[in-house]
């Protein structure tokens, strides 16, 4: 897939048409033990429906089949990148989920503050699990600290987590974990994976040190443990890959730093599904692609709440209105990946998805259901494949050979 | 699909729930020319019919559209393995065909006794087709050769045919045939394809000349032809990759040997489709993934009697309940490729797919048939992707990527 990024790269074009991505967090579902329908079957969902009749719909795989996804690689595959090849490491996941703006070179890692004995033996992994504020106030203890000129960022993100920059030259993320991943042992050394690692592994037991000396009051959070060392990914962007100006409208931190790291212009939205589809609308003449995040599908689903996941998929059939009038060029809605209610998490089930644009060639589906996607004219077919049509039916793709 | 088996490495995990694989061999066919039905839409199946209406369906393509599948690649790709990937070398498939044990490092030949005159030329490449009783007796005049240390093991096949196994330290398969694979001409000498193989082809070498020694006085199979030289393929197995338990229940040689080479543990059976399906019921138990094989489809599909293809089908559906009634967590029902019995062979039409568990996502297929599965859920894939599939419905894969 790497190469069909390649490839439309080649071929991509910039034109005065518009894309929408209404992305619709953990959208596919399963039947419902009583009735037999989805969450989105259950669902009332007029101007959905209409799309669908209108385009044309199909199932996304957005890893593979049977493999169920994080948000991260679900979100890749939808913006074209193939998520095995671009699987963004822990560390940076973390830094992206708080919205913390990395830059290229930087290394993430995923922290715990923790307790250790007199003799340094960890004693509790989670430091007793302290608050967000008692975390939030010991990140602020590390200021800027810094190690041979390299400035380490420590910022708070739950309880006891946390995330660990390195801003520096030359840094490698080729170390191992320093988080033992269990009690009545020290914290591990940090050791040098490849040679050109061997500085970091360095600078980051001597921060580890430091962090032992400033924590050395603050029982039961006196260490840190870090794990999930990595380097901002460097992704090919979307304005580079697609020649796009592209825009995020997402509330959630994660998907916003996710938006990020693919090149979007991140803006300023409300936690409403309507005060998103108004930033849409307040923003539309400024941006020829459009991301929009809703998050409280996947919600719903995660707490089991089939009834809830069902009203929010309603919410947004109301909200639709403020998004067709704007009238796109391509209106592609859609899911990262599956959340039934009944599973009560992300599953490997594919993910409806319908297009819509005046060049589709449209099929007999006429409802937005999981059902009725299996005989869409799309097929079913892998989520890294949605930009390359999306671009197409925008007409900013242009021929490939003569 | 190396990546895929790496990536299911990565986030299978054990679970106490149970997968069957009912693999109908050579399961799809094609219509009849006076009725219009295939084989498995003639066949009387309500019970294949039940699943199919609970549970989702679709086609697989063993190898990938329009190629016919040996029995090796079609029950690779059904375990997961890329069948192109992990093709499986002559002599290989040759000493698994007899249920030999091979060990990691042996090396297999094909081999025929075949007839040569007084100057040493082919006159009879398959020696009169002698008997296959002849050819055991041939067989045992060899006892354990040894040729600089290696031990050479003859195993009678079938008629002419035979396999030679070279067991010892670092051998190497790249050696050159010593089959010219027509009359008039000598046999060839064995040559290196590589450095590494020199010794091996000296070794053969070697074998050859003792044999036209041993078989002097045994006109006509007063020689041997090798071809095929193969080392164990040494395949991640089952248990490595899924983290499962396997069991295989098969009587023919060839599948046996092969569930061997992926780390099933092979259970003694019966030979009819009773016995088998009892097998099942006795050992269900004791392991998490079961591959239950039926090969009496197939032997009709071959002789190209259709009447009797649906009714060995019938007789599978009617065993089906001793199945069922175990209540597995995943049932998979499929072939390994199509053998209809218009063709009389195996053919490259996609294969009949059924998936049944409380977790798939039902479609509208009543009917457990090709042209019904056209439409169903599952679609028309690859089928490296089946195991996935089956090990996301038992919840036996975590989440990928954060």
């Amino acid at each position: 897939m790497a190469d069909s990024l390649e490839l439309v790269k080649e071929i991509s074009v910039t034109s005065p048409t518009r894309i929408v991505f209404l992305v619709i967090d953990g959208l596919g579902g399963l039947p419902h033990p009583r009735t037999g329908k989805t969450e989105l079957e259950t669902a009332d969902t007029p101007n959905l429906d209409r799309l669908a009749t209108e385009g044309i719909c199909g199932l996304i795989e957005p890893v593979g089949p049977g493999i169920t996804p994080g948000s991260t690689p679900g979100h890749l595959a939808i913006f074209g990148y193939d998520p095995v090849k671009f699987n963004i490491g822990r560390g940076v996941v973390e830094a992206v989920g708080i919205d913390f703006e990395l830059k290229p070179g930087d290394i993430a890692a995923r922290g715990n503050f923790c307790t250790v004995d007199e003799a340094g033996v960890i004693t509790d992994r989670r430091a007793g699990r302290i608050s967000t504020e008692k975390c939030t106030e010991l990140c602020r203890l590390f200021g800027e600290v810094a190690v041979e000129g390299v400035k380490i960022i420590v910022q708070p993100v739950r309880e006891h987590r946390f995330v660990a920059v390195f801003r520096g030259k030359e840094l490698a993320p080729e170390v191992s974990d320093s988080d033992p991943e269990r009690v009545g042992v020290s914290p591990k050394v940090v050791t040098a994976q490849q040679a050109k690692a061997r500085r970091m592994a360095k600078i980051v037991n001597e921060f580890i040190a430091q962090a032992g000396k400033i924590l050395a009051r603050q029982h039961p959070a006196n260490m840190v443990l870090l794990r999930g060392f990595s380097r901002h990914p460097n992704l090919p962007t979307m304005p580079d890959v697609y020649k796009l100006k592209p825009a995020a409208i997402a509330y959630y931190p994660m998907y916003r730093g996710l938006a990020r790291l693919v090149g979007m212009q991140v803006l300023e939205t409300g936690t409403s599904i309507e005060k998103e589809f108004n930033t849409l609308k307040q923003n539309y003449n400024s941006y020829d692609f459009f991301f929009l995040h809703i998050k409280a599908t996947d919600s719903a689903g995660e707490d089991g709440d089939f009834e809830r996941k069902a009203r929010v998929i309603e919410e947004i059939d109301r909200a639709l209105p403020v998004l067709t009038s704007l009238e796109p060029d391509v209106i592609v809605v859609t899911g990262d990946h599956s959340t039934p209610a009944v599973l009560k998490g992300h599953s490997w089930h594919p993910v409806p998805i319908l297009l819509y644009s005046r060049y589709c060639r449209p099929d007999k589906v006429e409802r937005f259901s999981e059902p009725a996607c299996i005989s869409g004219g799309l097929g079913r077919f892998p989520a890294t494949q949605v930009m390359p049509l999306a671009m197409a039916h925008a007409l900013k793709l242009t021929k490939f050979g003569a």
